[in-house]
């Protein structure tokens, strides 16, 4: 039996003890968008570090001004790369709770009519789920045989479902101790549920609130209508202009520096087989609903977007308030490609907004995140041994493609530690990550565990 | 000293004991769009029941589907015409409560730096301080002379501010009981804080809640953003098409029934020396926002409008949540003038809303109120008797204006029991009713007492 081969047989015989400890994890409600759940956050990088530390990796919990890091290390001595693992360990909020079928926060395995078991619970695939993937393979790699194939760094962050405000300043302060030769981060989907994918292209991200001001107070809309704004009206024309007829972003200069995808890719994504019908039919919908003329897949990989992600004014309870309300709000990000500049786009959306705005309104911005879009060299020796690893253990050659969301650290990589990152993940699209019932395939996890040890291995041959 | 003398005195000699009973009638929360105030609204009906029973008027509280009704009868035996007074005693909800500078239903009296003594509570201007000055007025009556100068009927309603779904069946089922020679109705403002009026136009209301539904689940905005419909999108482009670049409503059919004003009426109003700056600048507004070529006075008192009471959809709360939501909605309201049909209006929107709905995507109706606009007579007798007590009281001659809200009793008293309204009230511009810190002046509120006790000696003269 090889090295490779005796763990991999640990990683199946400890499965059941993988699982619990995930489970572990999974109970912590470290939401990060909401300041009430600080403390969980806390008690979640609390938890990974002292698990890191328990299986030799020196792992402590580093505080921010928003929610901690966990960084650790563990030096092989060994030749080959010295890699930094990345995830992230805070979830999503969890509203609308009344369409979970279970408490999100007490994770279950299911097993659903197909017979394909899952981890149901937030987070179980973005990302404790993924991240876990490469503890337990660490975790496995030192049991069987003492130490780990190659000199080894994690960073665990708490605040990428909140726009990761601590991140540069951590990164700046902290960059000899974590520049590695090699990110590998695990945020990403396969391309389906059984065949292997690395990512090669990830969308940027820029968000941006709204808050649009008329009068000082609500005003009764039978003595006010029809003379008084009303910022809701002006609102919805701000947002209805987002788009034009062709699905097109409006802002000006938004496409400046948004790549056409070169042949060689459309050719490789034209022969994945993609099922527009399956992909959109899944969430109950038909019609690809961006620009025209382009496939669904650049649609969600290789096109820049806008969405509402949150809009509100005036009265939204119970019943109804004939209200004009002094102020409406709305949550926007657009999804950057290729040479988009962050800065540009939000200063763009500033000025389109305020040229729609009437003289006598106002409007305040509130920035959330801004990353440009990351692309991985198709040449990179360390794709072919991610790739060879990833082939190996899922019997299918993995995919090279794209992946609409964002991870901005990916980005933060590159422009602060000059820093490459090989993007592996086990998501696959049915996982409702940010939605209720998210849940993580077993077979994921336990393949996704399995793959780590054997990119390790990969990585540390000459 | 006369009669209507000594009632008046009696008013002025009472006032402290006035006041009591309605900051005990403001303290109850009976807020009736929200369900989880039925009980406080069926408290305020009981305070009112036995309040008029106590000074002579026969009451009780009739239960409805909904909230009760509160119906009153005192017959004096006297010649002239039986009246019944309307008013409601349900208000708005206090949302956002921390914009108030005090519990909203703890009332005090507050002396603003003018030196105007005002009474700040929710409901002190809608309707309760209104409804209120009746009761006393009434109470005078009887305590001085031992009688009413007529036969008086009173209905307090519950449900004014949710669109009155029990009116119609009750009044159906109350006929006969209910059908006077007049209604006297307190729910409308003066012209100025010095100046009375009695409204001769009143704006009908039609509203409707949208649920526009999208994918079956939330999406995340990576993974689906760009190929995925965006329910707030959608809901953006419908809203913002609801008007035209001149301001004008662009629903099928929408201003049939629109009727021009005759030049005796504008020139009446243009006499009033109405001040668009201060109108609007009194909410820190500059520029009429309506229908282009029409004056603010117009805009709200004898133009139709569509206004956006309520949106939402996606994440609304703190921080950032990259969502494509399932589903987004809208609280949309139409105030009606002229003959424009509320069912016609109602059909136009939704066909309107139809007609921008993509095919993979769906939405459902909630109706809310139905209204039509009403017109007084000009040369209506009692009329001319109403503006000769107001007159007198306040030393300035009653305006006839138009006001730009609904009262939906209103129509009904004439559709099912052929009935004309007068609608006198004591409201001013800065109430601030359905806003945080309403309130009603205290001279409103006193001279409003000593108002209706004039009116109702005026009728009962030949």
């Amino acid at each position: 039996m090889t090295t490779i081969e005796k763990v991999l047989t640990r990683i199946d015989a400890d499965l059941e003890n993988s699982l619990s400890r995930l489970f572990d994890l999974l109970k912590i409600k470290s939401i990060s968008t909401d300041p009430q759940y600080a403390p969980d956050c806390r008690l979640a990088a609390e938890w990974l570090a002292k698990e890191l530390t328990s299986i030799g990796i020196d792992a402590t919990v580093r505080s921010t001004s928003g929610h901690p890091m966990v960084v650790g290390h563990r030096k092989s001595g060994k030749s080959g790369p010295h890699v930094l693992f990345y995830g992230h360990y805070d979830v999503q909020p969890v509203d609308p709770l009344d369409l979970w079928d279970a408490d999100p926060f007490e994770p279950k395995i299911v097993t659903r009519e197909d017979g394909t078991k899952v981890i149901v619970a937030r987070g179980s695939a973005d990302d404790k789920g993924q991240l876990m993937t490469f503890v337990e393979a660490a975790r496995a790699f030192i049991a069987e045989t003492g130490d780990l194939p190659l000199d080894v760094s994690v960073l665990f962050e708490g605040e990428e479902e909140s726009g990761s405000p601590s991140l540069h300043p951590f990164l700046n302060a902290n960059k000899d101790e974590l520049s590695c030769d090699l990110a590998l981060v695990c945020d990403t989907c396969m391309w389906d549920a059984d065949t292997p994918a690395i990512s090669v292209m990830l969308r940027g991200l820029v968000g941006e609130q709204i808050t649009i001001r008329a009068a000082d107070r609500d005003l009764h809309s039978g003595f006010y209508g029809g003379a008084a704004r009303n910022p809701n009206h002006i609102l919805a024309n701000i947002l209805a202009g987002l788009h034009d007829e062709t699905g097109k972003v409006t802002l000006d200069g938004f496409y400046d520096g948004v790549i056409e995808l070169p042949d060689t890719v459309t050719k490789l994504w034209d022969e994945l087989g993609f099922e527009v019908a399956k992909f959109l039919g899944g969430v109950d919908l038909e019609i690809a609903a961006g620009e025209a003329g382009r496939s669904a897949l650049e649609q969600v990989w290789s096109r820049p977007t806008a969405e509402v992600n949150g809009m509100w004014g005036g009265y939204i309870g119970t019943g109804f308030k004939t209200v004009i309300p002094s102020e409406a709000y709305a949550k926007v990000s657009f999804r950057l490609v290729g040479d988009q500049d962050p800065d540009k786009i939000r200063d763009a959306f500033r000025a389109y907004v305020h040229s729609k705005l009437p003289a006598d309104c106002s409007v305040e911005f509130l920035p959330h995140g801004g990353s440009p879009a990351l692309r991985l060299d198709f040449d990179s020796p360390a794709l072919a041994k991610g790739q060879k690893a990833l082939t190996d253990e899922w019997g299918k050659t993995a995919a090279l493609i794209g992946c609409g969301g964002s991870i901005p650290i990916v980005g933060d990589f590159k422009s602060m530690l000059d820093m490459d990152s090989m993007l592996i993940g086990f998501g696959v699209e049915d996982d409702a990550i940010h939605s209720p019932n998210e849940k993580y395939n077993l077979k994921s996890f336990h393949k996704g565990i399995r793959s780590w040890a054997r990119v390790l291995d990969e990585l540390s041959q000459d």
